[in-house]
């Protein structure tokens, strides 16, 4: 039985702690946050559990083992460390860090106390996102040729992030999970239509050392919700619509064939005579997927992690490795697209 | 009555010549294509009308008063040329040539001759389309934020032009009709799936002097046909989707307030104190669209163009104008999304 | 302030214990059910609530004023009478009675005690069907034609009531709340797949002493879920989807036209000449929806209701016209879709 | 090669004379039409074919080996009977006659002269139908339990017959040949909008000895277009969507268990004790279909028939069936919903 602290009951704090207090190896301990009226809530919801407003007792409290991060992405970083400092267990909300040193630091610090530390990536926990990774692992689906994501809706505007790091994150958490390769360079383009405030609208391209793309568009002011990727491949395509109720998943038997035969890059290769592109189709499917809660699917893997020793799946590693994109996109998006470097030192295996 | 020919009569100059025929100005005079089965087709299905190899007897035949030019990309420079020479009025497919300074060279010999010279940018003369520049010259949706376009599908690949220039083309072309602002800059990112093939799948985004930005998706490597634009402004957004049977148009009253007010760019120019953004939702409204086809529209308009000495909706100028954005973001797009500069002098009032 | 009981806790009982909390005129004192297990969750969440298997003790209890009844369909009766003669108001959930004989008793017994009697018929307190009935009262549909319901899914089977009496009873409400005029007679035709068990499959149509038809199509068994409800009238015509997340209705200004005018049919009872009926297209619009919760404007209206001395919208009255139709579509379900009048006396006004 | 007369050039003459033409064992030789204006732009699409007001030219010309009626309902039955007396195979519009009577006197007629004689039932034609046969026969879906159509729209308004007639008559076809069994008897309700003008809504219920339903929503009053067929059997169930432009067929993986085992009717015939009634759901399939125009492989089929003397699948048996089922509903219609038995002498196997 690990004994979990919730430091932070805003939005997202009442999901984590109704999920810690559902999972048979997690015991609900204690639950900060600076505001009484929450704190209030949650004791009337969880009567043995310690509310307080000092994060510190928290930490200091024995039976806490691990804690959950939930505060504003500003704080995430000296939660964090303070926590890893009183030898707790970590999950940090998404993004985990404000920058990649930071991030870096926090890594460095698990590693050497030997704790787990995870982050909050909860699209990788969801079904549709581990049978996409299936799909292409599996082979499946063929050479991938692009990832193309758009992450719309109105609203929430925020004030310390701009679009990019508030919703693009998921997609760059996906990306980093399924595909079997690390971009090199980002271009992205953007504008924040509220003066003074964060880029609400933006456009990211990922490259590769490859012929694969990645694409993500991310709005705070679009009139409708979206949540739509397209995912290209050799052999067959992928439709993945969030919004559907159950059939998120589409593989599309269909695709191109150059002179006669199915389409694989390695065949592609002759350039010197006229290339001949047809189309094929054939049918579609759609993958049944298990409607566990993603959170339910998380706060049992990183109770096992600590259980087991072992690293997360969503670990500090991919936590750097997203917010390093996160870095280069804020840096081109300065400069109108031009493509950032994301430099090998940088790129976390 | 004006006596037309037309010049290609393979996918697209069937529905040319039909309507032709079908105008009450128009006469369909003579018929060209290199490929004799094709005249046997025009032959059976218009009796009457002359039909030949040779495009030069089109050019010659003095009941010939316009020449309507559907052949590929790469020959409409020469064709349009040797057409206005020859003191014909022209009407050519898009994209009206393969360089900016060829359209420059077409748009100055049409002047001299004063003949008109129109592009089938089809989109502009859409009921849809129509309604949109309606709807933002009156000033229903207020300052426009953004323009977002995606236009993807599976097929057709081309050989002599990328994805930009095949599919982009539509985007740009609605954009220079519907935006009150010219862009002075683009970004583009793609990619090439197929080895010694163009693009097939990229991404422009639009510059402007303004708190504007568009953005535009093309791919022929799709597993779905998607035709879906979402344009966003300070009182109300527009979502215009062209597969939709009939509500094409739906108009969102919905938007964001800053610190209580309806945001207006001039009214959030304010930013040493904390903005409050929220969020307002209304009815939604699609207005009706007439039902005629569009290139009824643009070929009664062609027609009476010419007829009364005027300039086409979608003249030699907006067709440059695309032309040079092509160039821009084919530049780009070697550059992995670099910025191009629409030089003052490049862009056409 | 009205001290509220809540008999049953299983299914919906939750939500209404929530409601009642959170209804600043509502006092949650007591709750019963026959599984302690369930009380043990009741008494977590509410700490301070009175929580019991024994429902004489909710009634026997002076602080409460009224109770709420979200128990299975057979007990409704017995509970709802015994809680009138215990002096309590009573909310029951749909449909109030397995009989109208049983309906009637009870209504009677309100009306003797002056005390307030509700149904839970939650359509009729959403915002979208509370527009509709707006829209229809304020004559912007016109005479209306046809009211036609689907409502399918997988299922869930009920051992006790067949599928009209356990979904399609929401459209009897519906209709019994935005229509101007009462049925007079049902046809019903339907089907049970598993041997023993009541209709899973039902089709009813009710008919009115005017050209009004309505049909409802329930189905436990069906592969996707639908909730979609079309409205014609003479003037413009409605689309309900009651399982879109923003839009749910939309208003068609569609129709069609008798000899050149608008038809209403006051104005088509000339069958002496040949009708030439037209069709006439103009815009969609879909009214922006308050989001408020049903259940929460249900409450607060039964707790207005109390303590104003009102009658409630789904008062006891329409109750038992919905049982009325309920027990003539069985009849006629039997019968293979023998019309059942709904004999005068019969149809409370 | 077999000689091909069209009767009737109004909606659907042009659309069989252009696949007769476009059929390598076809030659269209005459099209008759009673207006001289439909004659002219048959004679310039066709210029070598014999165009005439006579119907009796074309059945005089020796060339023509079979003819297509597309003319009105009401005399097809005449043009039928005299095209047949000629000596020539016929092809007529559905549905075939206005009454049984006369479908049965054509088909005898047919028969005694050894000629072939089709119904343009189109719908069996489609390769979606085909599919749906195909899934059924193959025992995919399990027993079947129901099949549910809704196909409505706005217009357009017979004169001559009723909504059942003109539009139930596509559902009833497709019964015909999918299902495994035979309506034994009718329900239909319905109602007229329009003063003296037939039935312009109405709902069909077909029984069968088996617990098998069919039910069918036909509309010409809809404000939107609804083509969709849902079917419902013991192992998977399928969702028919006409309107899509090519998933036109899924297929669900979904059901219910009975105690535990996958629902089949012999295993549930156990009343004595308690269901258990579960749920499962699978994947989603959708098989690519080929999409060869219907009509096409409808000439193409009739064009074989005639050559290789085998019946149609659209012969006059089942046009017969089809109107018989019609002539019922038409009887229920006046009935308020009276179920119409089809009499086992009636039911033409």
């Amino acid at each position: 039985m690990t004994g979990v602290g919730v430091i932070g009951y805003g939005y997202w704090g009442p999901n984590i702690a109704r999920n810690v207090r559902e999972q048979p190896g997690g015991d609900l301990v204690a639950i900060s946050d600076l505001r009484p009226q929450r704190l209030i809530d949650a004791a009337s919801r969880y009567p043995g559990v310690k509310a307080t407003t000092e994060m510190r007792e928290v930490l200091a409290n024995p039976r806490v083992d691990a804690v959950v991060i939930a505060t504003p992405v500003s704080t995430h970083y000296e939660l964090a460390l303070e926590a890893l400092r009183a030898g707790k267990h970590v999950l940090v909300e998404k993004p985990m860090a404000m920058t990649s040193a930071h991030a870096l630091r926090l890594m460095e610090e698990a590693d050497r106390r030997n704790l787990v530390l995870a982050v909050d990536h909860t699209f990788v926990y969801t079904s549709a996102v581990r049978k996409i990774r299936e799909l292409i692992a599996g082979d499946g689906i063929g050479d991938i040729y692009y990832y193309d994501s758009v992450r719309v809706n109105l609203g929430l505007f925020q004030h310390d992030v701009n679009v990019v790091w508030d919703l693009a994150v998921h997609d760059l958490s996906i990306i980093d999970y399924v595909l079997p390769l690390r971009p090199v360079a980002v271009s992205a383009t953007g504008l924040g239509h509220v003066t003074g405030q964060p880029e609400n609208i933006a456009y990211l391209t990922l490259f590769f050392d490859a012929p694969l793309i990645a694409h993500v568009h991310v709005n705070w002011l679009a009139p409708v919700k979206v949540r739509r990727t397209l995912i290209g491949g050799s052999r067959k395509m992928i439709v993945y619509d969030d919004l559907e109720p159950s059939e998120k998943i589409k593989v599309y038997d269909k695709g191109i064939t150059v002179n006669g035969s199915e389409h694989e890059l390695s065949a592609a290769s002759t350039p010197d005579y006229q290339m001949l592109v047809g189309y094929r189709a054939g049918d579609m499917w759609a993958p049944h997927l298990d409607m566990t809660e993603a959170l339910t699917v998380e706060m049992r893997h990183f109770l096992e992690c600590i259980d087991q020793g072992r690293q997360p799946i969503a670990d500090a590693a991919s936590a750097l490795r997203v917010i390093q994109i996160l870095e280069a996109a804020s840096q081109s998006l300065r400069q109108r697209g031009r493509a950032i470097e994301l430099h090998a030192e940088r790129r976390v295996a």
